[in-house]
């Protein structure tokens, strides 16, 4: 692609390196903030400054947090003594949408990833071990994406921590509600007839 | 959307400012920028506020440019008594692309469009016909976007410089080189019978 200017290609290029933004999409994006007020892109460019440079991750359970210690975990009303393991912060968003937890979470950062150079010293694994070892966790409930890193994952904390007086659970899977049988995949639907529940347990929620 | 740190809301709120982008691309992207070198981050604010304030725009052919009068036109062994009509600076990488033409290029900023609120001065219109009444322009060529904004625009332009002595031209519609005819919607099919060519024209291009 060649460019009539050096500052359009500047701003094209580094648009470009975010993640799913090819070229023409930067440039897309990069005229459409030339054709808005100076300050939109003004403020584009200060909220990504200003959320690089000060933003802070809770030193309990490393989600993201303007403050040392997150809103969750500082909040008296939720259960401290069971932790909610989850990839990321959009892992937190998610469950804290369905109203669903009151407990504590603990965010790795990622998943072990061999592939992808990601080891486990990569992540947030050793406070959360350390966290069980101290004895104030009653249970740890494994919610990472469905995935052999996931699970690979969840058996590498599992191993640390089995010798500990802590309940370990993972969230259950299983065919979506709503969904049609037919169209549920043949593992999803050969794990939910496996893990199956007592009828009068899916009553209740 | 419950964010869990302020810093994060608002740099999520601007990048979903951008066409196409939700909030949840948003968060990935700005997810993405947090694992990444803060230098990363600094980079994209810096070249987007430079490219804002200090982008000019070519004095004669309004394209971007870093310079007062862009390449194109600065550039003598370009035809520049024929002049191409386009809306915006995509248009000119396009044709320059193709290495087919060898004029000057018009930048329009737009098509002439009620709906949006885009009237003939809101585009660079008058400058383009102040361009053609000095007669120094042998042939313009329309190459707007063949929708009823691009018709329209042409036409108004036709209507202010149909009095000068110029040849006026648009690029031929037609079936794409390569595809199939029943593939092509019928009235491009229509347009392409009406406005058949030579065969031994055909032979040269």
């Amino acid at each position: 692609m060649e460019f009539s200017s050096k500052l359009l290609e500047n701003a094209v290029n580094e648009m470009s390196q975010l993640p799913g933004v090819g070229k023409r999409t930067a440039l897309r994006l990069v005229l459409h903030l030339l054709r808005q007020p100076e300050s939109q892109t003004l403020n584009l460019a200060d909220s990504l400054n200003a959320m690089r440079s000060k933003i802070k991750f809770c030193k309990s359970c490393h989600n993201i947090s303007d403050t040392d210690l997150c809103e969750i975990c500082a909040n008296p009303h939720r259960v401290a003594n069971t932790i909610c393991v989850v990839e990321d912060i959009r892992d937190v968003m998610a469950i804290e949408n369905t109203s669903s937890f009151r407990g504590l979470y603990h965010v790795l950062g990622g998943k072990i990833s061999p592939m992808d150079g990601i080891g486990p010293n990569e992540l947030n694994i050793k406070s959360l071990v350390d966290k069980v070892k101290e004895g104030h966790v009653k249970e740890l409930i494994f919610a990472l994406g469905s995935t052999m890193e996931g699970d690979t994952t969840n058996f590498y904390i599992y191993k640390q921590i089995q010798e500990c007086n802590v309940i370990t659970s993972t969230i259950s899977r299983g065919i979506s509600v709503g969904n049609e049988l037919e169209y549920t995949d043949e593992i999803t639907l050969g794990r939910s007839i496996i893990n199956r529940i007592p009828f009068e347990t899916s009553l209740k929620s």
